[in-house]
Order: structure tokens, then sequence, then C-alpha cells
């Protein structure tokens, strides 16, 4: 599905800013009048300065800046060095039991991973059930940075038994796909998972690690898998950058 | 899965606002506190006041309001009068070719909707291929605000053919399930679905319409449906708050 060109009724986008008998704000027309620049620039295209464009349309430099704002909380724009380009479209990445890696290749780009920590600690009564553990057993907790392209997108927190997985601090390579490691090195492989979606703000250590403002609106999956004999494997929390991802889904009968 | 214990390494939340050498946001140290306050209140709990949080943590009104508004646009917190109080689990919606009311019945509330407008139009390109028409043929767009309990909780936008269901404007309750309807009197049943999810912000429009701070985070489903022929049936777009739903989906070996 297209990302640019989403069907409405005739008229939008200024119209998605009028309330029912009110008045567009002043940085949502200007926001609209931004949005056919950024259709005209297309991908990589810069824009004007603040100060040239509050001086083309005759408003404030901070309503200039209100209406960037949220062009760049949307991924419609994004910073490059000090000026303001033209974003390309945002990843999409399939929910289903195949790894980012695999996510991430298919859409042509370079998938890779950079560790933040890698902990040992007793597992809590709430995560026990999760992973196939008593509470108090040792349970791994990964983190690693996301990268599509050298550029940071998300940041994923594994946890995992360590009975299960005893080698992972001396025999995993942490800039590749665990699920391969997990398929290749010890014949584990998924047999099926729940997942949930929301939205949430990125910490400020989050929005730290994965580079972007804080308070960017993220994607948070949840993750709880198992193996094919049914048995927890993993508890997995990505955080994916909501100006750069969405999800698809193919829906069928017997969904 | 829970809500509200989501896990983390240890010592989070206080942690999670730590930046790698940094020190904690005042800010954040806010809200890690307001968090615990929020778990020990429990839901529908009233919070003190701005004023009596700010002598509590000693700190200024303005970093406290900054803590509430994230906790506010999470969904942890919401408004309730003057006051503000702990909110209730988000809804967890099934990504399945089930309608919206099945899914919001599942959970035991109570689904309505509201209709804000049924327009009739001549298809554009980009929409014909994807509601199985040819340009310029006539399409319905009809938007609905959707309702949990009475409570506002998403909008939403659907284009259908008006050669497919011509009676739309006459003989449906827009107050009723549409895909009952199209199932009970047009003998439509749905096949398969494409969708994806993204999180955007509120129009200014759309958040009058909903009923949210404007730039609220929402998560936005786009579907491209086909009937059990594997004709294009509808194209919809709906926008949930990000701060009232996440999204759930069973992952099998076959997806």
């Amino acid at each position: 599905m297209n990302q640019h060109h989403v069907p409405s009724a005739p008229g939008a986008p200024v119209r998605s800013g009028v309330p029912e008998h009110g008045r567009v704000p002043k940085y949502y027309a200007v926001k609209a009048r931004l949005a056919v620049l950024v259709d005209e620039l297309g991908e990589g295209g810069a824009l004007p300065t603040e100060r040239d464009l509050a001086v083309r349309y005759e408003v404030s430099r901070e309503t200039v800046r209100q209406a960037l704002r949220e062009l760049l909380l949307e991924g419609r724009l994004r910073r490059r060095g000090r000026g303001t380009v033209v974003a390309g479209p945002k990843l999409e990445q399939p929910l289903s039991l195949a790894s980012y890696t695999e996510g991430v290749r298919r859409q042509g780009r370079r998938p890779g991973r950079s560790i933040v920590s890698l902990d040992r600690f007793p597992c809590t009564d709430a995560l026990a059930p999760e992973v196939g553990v008593r509470p108090g057993e040792p349970v791994w907790h990964m983190e690693r940075v996301l990268l599509a392209d050298d550029e940071r997108v998300g940041l994923e927190s594994t946890y995992v038994s360590e009975a299960r997985v005893p080698g992972l601090d001396r025999d995993f390579d942490p800039d590749s796909s665990f699920y391969g490691y997990l398929r290749e090195r010890l014949g584990i492989s998924f047999g099926d998972a729940d997942e949930r979606i929301e939205t949430v703000l990125a910490t400020p250590r989050e929005a730290l690690l994965i580079g972007t403002p804080p308070a960017l609106p993220m994607l948070l999956l949840h993750r709880l898998s198992r193996d094919e004999e049914g048995r927890p494997l993993e508890r997995v929390r990505t955080l994916y950058r909501g100006d750069r991802f969405s999800f698809t889904t193919h829906l069928g009968r017997q969904d």
C-alpha cells in the first residue's frame, strides 16, 4: 500500500484540519501547504529554512516550527545536518515469525545490530512462566540497537532462560540474527508466538540510544514465543521508531 | 499479556530514564515516582493536584505538568472533570477479519458508532483498484466515530463502491455493524484482507471528533479487503486512540 496517497475525502488534507463549524488552526494550514511542498520535492529534497518559510507563508517562525515538528514526528521529514529534507517511505515490516533480519532484508535494506548490554539476573515471578523457568532461576537480558543501512531504527530487549542458551555470552555474535543462532547452533525452531503492538513515548534513555528526539511516538511490540513443542522460549520487547516503521499483516478467513 | 508488568531490567523504571553516563531528566524522575503512585492507587484512583505534587516532589509545577502529560499520552492517566485519575488497561483488539463490533464485545465492552458523514464522490485513480471500480464511478465515503461504553475511541473511514452497496444511504443503520449489514442484507462475505498499522498524530479535526488533545499519538490501521471471490471490496482507514488501544495477533508457522 502506498504511503503518500492514502485516499481521503476530496479536498483533503486541508479539510482534515477543519473542525466542524471551526477554523483551521494556523499551524495546520502551514502544515498542509508544507505537505504539498514535500510531495513536490520528493525523497531527499531539501526544505527552505524556517525563516524563508515564515516569510513565504506570512506567519511567525514559531508557527512554521510547530508544522515542521509534526511532519518530523510523522516521518515525512527528517533532519540532515543543519537542514531538513524529505524522508523516504516508512519501512513496512511484516508481522510474522521471521526475524528482524529477514524483514529488513526483504525490503532491500541492510540489517545490523549493536549490543547495548548483556546481563544475567534471577527471574522475576511475572517473567518466569513467559520464559519457561522457575522464579529465581537465571535469565539472560540482551539489549541491542537495531540498524537498517547503519541508521538506528529500534531497540530490542530479549529475555531467555540461561539453561536453554548457556553460551550466549561466549559463542553468539551480537551483530547477527538471534533466531539464526538458535536454529543453527542449538537446533531450536520457533513454533508460534503471541504479539501485542501499541504506541508509547520513548524514554530519555531509549531516545538517546536510538538517537531520536525524546517523546517521539514509537511502536512497541511485545512478543511471547514458544518452540515447536509449545514450550515457552523467549520474551521480547522491541521498540521501533514510529516515524520510520509500519507493520503489515495478511488476514485470511482462518484468523 | 499484562499491561503494567512488562518485564524490564531490574531497577526499571528509573533506570530506563538514565542515559549512559548521563543524568535522569528532572521531569522523568517525577514521572517514575508518579508511575509507582499510579500502581498503588489502582484504576479509577484520583491523583493529588499539580500543586500538591509539586510540593511533594519539590519541583516546579511545570515539571509536574510535563510528567503528567506523558502519562496521559501513554494512557496511564486520564482526565475526569477537573481532576486526573488512574486509567484502566488499554483495550486489546485482535488483528482479525472480525469487525470492530465483535472485537469490542469480546472484551466485555459495549460497541457503538456515531455517523459523522456519508458522501458519494467520483472515484479517484488511486482508489479505483482498491475498491474494484473504474476511475470516476461513484464511491461511498462513510465516516463514523467509534465508541466503547459511550467513550469515543476512534474514527473510521470506509470507502466502498456505490454499485456494490446501492442502498447504503437508505437501509443501513449507521450505529450497527457494516460487516453484519453486508453479510445479512447483501450476502457479501469477507475473504481476506491486507492491513498496515502505523502511528500518526491526530489532525485538529480528528482530535475534535474523537475528543482527544491534538497531536495525541494514534494507531492508524489501513485495510484493503476482498470478498470470497477475491474481488476488491472496501478500503478502510481507522484511527484508534493510542492511549486506549493495543492490537494483538497470533503468529503460527504458516504466517
